[in-house]
């Protein structure tokens, strides 16, 4: 069986392979009378849109969104919100001879496996395209958010061994997207970028991670025992694709800490209660204590390279694959919004569920 | 609101806090004559319980597994099965003077905001005491994985900066159990072993990972684009109390690898398609190819530490707090069973849910 | 499968059987700090409890609802409410000569093709002991409801050919506990009386229905286009045990109606928008127009007669079967609280929707 | 919030609106490898259309359906089947003049009150049209039924006071499409088609019954305590736009008989256990025993009729409506289709839950 369905209250629905017309989702539960920014839209799909920069992915799209349903006069009107995003540029010539052979580190061999398909990697429902989608209902959701005073910012906080020295507190969100590679400390995004220009020449690929701060969240966010915060928001985060990890707060950085180092203090502060530091990343016992919430999700290396590599065909004969296909050469820069998009859908989840 | 069942197909259903009668579980979908191994299962308890070593929380619980349905003649009937563990050493007067104080990193102060009790921290339902339940589902769900010939096996893989060198394929399951810290790697045992006697003599606490190995399960389980194997494990797993980070296959530690490293080749072996390396940690694309799924879990310091902290109370007034109650120095040894246990239960409900 | 799970915001885990320690369940998504008012509670687990009058089960059970979490100091905490009433009175002996043979029209085949157990009928899960955990969550969903001056009323309104003539809006509900039949009409409440006096000397049974009318609903309640609001009331009361049919509105009795006889004029009153006829039964398209909702829940005849009747044995043998154990010669009179609780816990669970 | 999927395993989701784009659906959990029968598909379409009688509505569309994903070569993949149908007859105007008043039974009132918009009655998510979508998804998990032996055949029961007076062994469904009020039973068909012909002329409506026979569904659908088999129909019929009331077995109709008439005897048969009679319409204890199911849904008369009624606009001011607009004057046999497809819906959905 497949899910293509994420969330309970906000649930958005996804659909579509490479081939054929194109990809879409339903977003359902989205309340009615919200006024749809869709220049926002535009520019959050364009944020996601590969060819934005030399490192990603050289297939062009316009992703432009068709919506099918649910919005009347520019206004949510609480039915479901259906769209749809052509597809203009499949080129399934490039794929075309890989098409019995497993491609390495794939979901060629496990599609496979599961469904039985030729068209195996289920005509690119694993493949980054599929995130467009996301990136749609993450735009509603955030419109939402926003409405509620609540503001996501992710950004790229590590490529290879060159990571950012900054502290969360001191992240200057308005660097982020000045930057190609979408890291907000300028010094480490200029040796980021060095770093990718050699990687691509290598035709080689490399991971990183994506850091996500929420401001604005009320204490009291979380539904414990199982559906904690964090626990929904590492599902939304290890569901988006090359995806291979994630923590908060101090995370796994902060290992050798002992608990009287990595406990938050308590404080009074403007008769408001926060605590003095923010190690818990904002989530105590599962639930928002109102601080910035933050966490880091993993991206490994792009298994599309270049280079060329051993591997077996639908026989299991042994043979060679050298990927000349358009493809990234990291996703970390391209997955800041997806990891965004997911944070948004993730919180409206919540936040459309009663206390 | 909360959510305290667990699971779509295979689904744990928990309650109880620290204070009355008990806590429980309610296992729904479980498949009717499965032989029940009691054994098993008061082993699988023990593993969890406290007190189990000189590093765990003093409190004593025999944690005894009353069946109050769902069981007849030895064996599984379909019906739901519900239990409970009594609860035998409330000793509520240790918790007396912090009762009106927020703790430190605990879920005091968030339960309070979000239900607004004076019984903070929700009796308990965000302590360790809480996993006892997820042990039981957990035991059953093993029961049925090990007639598939699926098996799980958990240990303590790093505490503080102490961590295994030995690789994955080279554990050796055996010598878990052996250790009081649940190191498989004796020298590395030894280190945290004594590691944890100076926490303790400082009255500090420390954090680590879980490592989990799962052997036998077959290619295609998981449920794309959205309940990616990775995606419901990790939801499981940073569902656990104090679970702050996970990752899989190569992980945080593979960071500066390229995909020219990381990538796993497909070779064919005895007619079956395997992967030379593992870095994919068994999932490509979130469904299962048939290789060891491995993955980590970061657990913090334990937040429960006697060192004196500051702190407010339930008005907002600066005061100070040492907690003298029993609790653990480090919850990773403890939290073995339990991340086995998650992963169970997370394994038979994809199991249970058709192809 | 089975699924013993009830409601997505207001969730009813339900377990236990006739043999072994009891019957049980667990509320999970209360609002906490809801008083709990244990007399009402006591009262309307009486109401359902056999043997309160002659034409009903003789088994006699206190009933007494025993619980393990979610209530401290008499209010609701917002964790989940576990509960347990143990089997008193299980008279094994009574069901001995029935254990291999299927009695008609229950559901010891079917469980027995479904789950393979010798102990089938699921140790009674298809009884009505059942029910009785119905009841406790439903009196909690009506302490929420009465807070929201929401008020569920049911009665009898047929038994055999014996059915209330005067309309909805003349029912006077402070009749319906007075009758033994639970009839609000007198003179037919007799009727029926003298008609089940008859049915038990023949040692036959009967069926009927319940009449449910809820008031205070606001405008709004229901989900379209799927969980309208009759779909979900449908769901429910058709998940009670030996329930046949459900109508709502003008219902069947309407169908030589035409559209001009049966629409409902909308009419201003008080500047608020009411209905001058209630054919609608309160609900248009699938949402509450706040008008009184108003539905029938039809019941079959008790399938235990004491009446010999042929059967088969589980080899297929032909045998007859004479069922002496204790029976309801009618569920409908008992069967009124059992719609009343699963109408409180659908429209809860609707109303802790967010809009 | 609104709820526009249906089902656990095998899932639909529905979007769309009168206005706009079109209608349409995503079909999730559908199993990879089958055939795709268009013809089959399109018969199925033609089956539900408007204006395939002089009795329905006189809008026509083509109801073309055009999939989006899903379908590749001719066989499903496993991905989401997600599909539209546009628009082609829009024609607004006839709605232009009741856009501020509420419709008599209709759902203007309820989804204005619900969602706050001038777009009241959802743009038409409560018609008639919503349910071609269904039929769509109806007819893949046809197929799916078709593969294992499983056959449904819906039609008119009851229109008005007129009804069929054959037993439900008598039924001959290949006379069902023969009619033009999808009534089996000649005589009764007739009387029908002129009762219709009155009704039309006096610009009025009429409700009544559609009967669903389900045969080759072996022993042991349904989950119980909540997800009975009846339970599931139940709510699926009552999600239907029109349906008032769902009975299965003997039924509404049985109401007079006595235990001892009603029970289905068991007997043996070719070394199957059978039941001698079927008046529990294939179901006990919420499980499937292997003989037919059959079950009743009511329909009411269309609230759109064309003499003139009174009602009150969006401010209550009182003001006469008379609807010129296309419709039904009966939508019992155009509900047959629909009523055949959230039955096929259903049952896959159970069958693709491991028992």
């Amino acid at each position: 069986m497949n899910m293509n369905t994420f969330g309970r209250n906000f649930r958005l629905t996804s659909f579509g392979e490479s081939h054929g017309v194109g990809i879409g989702g339903v977003i359902d539960g989205c309340p009615s009378g919200l006024d749809v920014n869709f220049d926002f839209l535009k520019n959050e799909m364009q944020r996601r849109r590969p060819a934005q920069s030399l490192f990603t992915s050289e297939r062009t799209e316009s992703d432009e969104v068709m919506f099918l349903s649910g919005i009347f006069e520019g206004k949510t009107t609480g039915n479901p919100i259906a769209f749809i995003i052509k597809n203009e540029n499949a080129q399934s010539a490039d794929y075309e001879n890989i098409k019995t052979v497993f491609r390495p580190s794939h979901a060629d061999f496990t599609y496979y496996k599961k469904f039985g398909n030729v068209d195996f990697n289920g005509g690119g429902r694993s493949s980054a395209r599929e995130t467009a989608v996301r990136v749609v209902a993450g735009t509603f959701a955030k419109m939402i958010l926003r409405n509620k005073g609540i503001s996501i910012n992710a950004f790229t906080s590590q490529i290879g061994d060159f990571k950012i020295s900054v502290s969360i507190e001191e992240i200057d969100f308005s660097q982020i997207e000045k930057s190609p590679v979408r890291c907000p400390q300028e010094d480490v995004a200029e040796k980021m970028f060095v770093f990718l220009q050699e990687i691509k020449e290598n035709g080689d690929s490399i991971g990183g991670t994506v850091t996500c701060i929420v401001s604005g969240l009320s204490a009291g966010i979380g539904e414990p025992i199982f559906d904690k915060l964090q626990a929904r928001l590492a599902y939304a985060m290890m569901s988006i694709p090359a995806a291979h990890g994630f923590d908060y707060g101090a995370g796994f950085e902060g290992i050798s800490q002992k608990g009287s180092q990595q406990n938050d203090i308590f404080i009074s502060k403007n008769n408001k209660i926060i605590t003095a530091t923010n190690n818990s990343g904002g989530i105590q016992g599962g639930i928002s204590n109102s601080m910035p919430i933050y966490f880091r999700v993993l991206f490994k290396p792009t298994s599309s390279i270049s280079i060329a590599q051993q591997t077996v065909d639908i026989e299991g004969n042994t043979t060679e694959i050298k990927i000349n296909g358009r493809h990234d050469i990291c996703v970390v820069p391209r997955a800041v919004p997806i990891v965004e998009a997911m944070t948004a859908i993730s919180l409206v989840d919540f936040l459309l569920a009663k206390n």
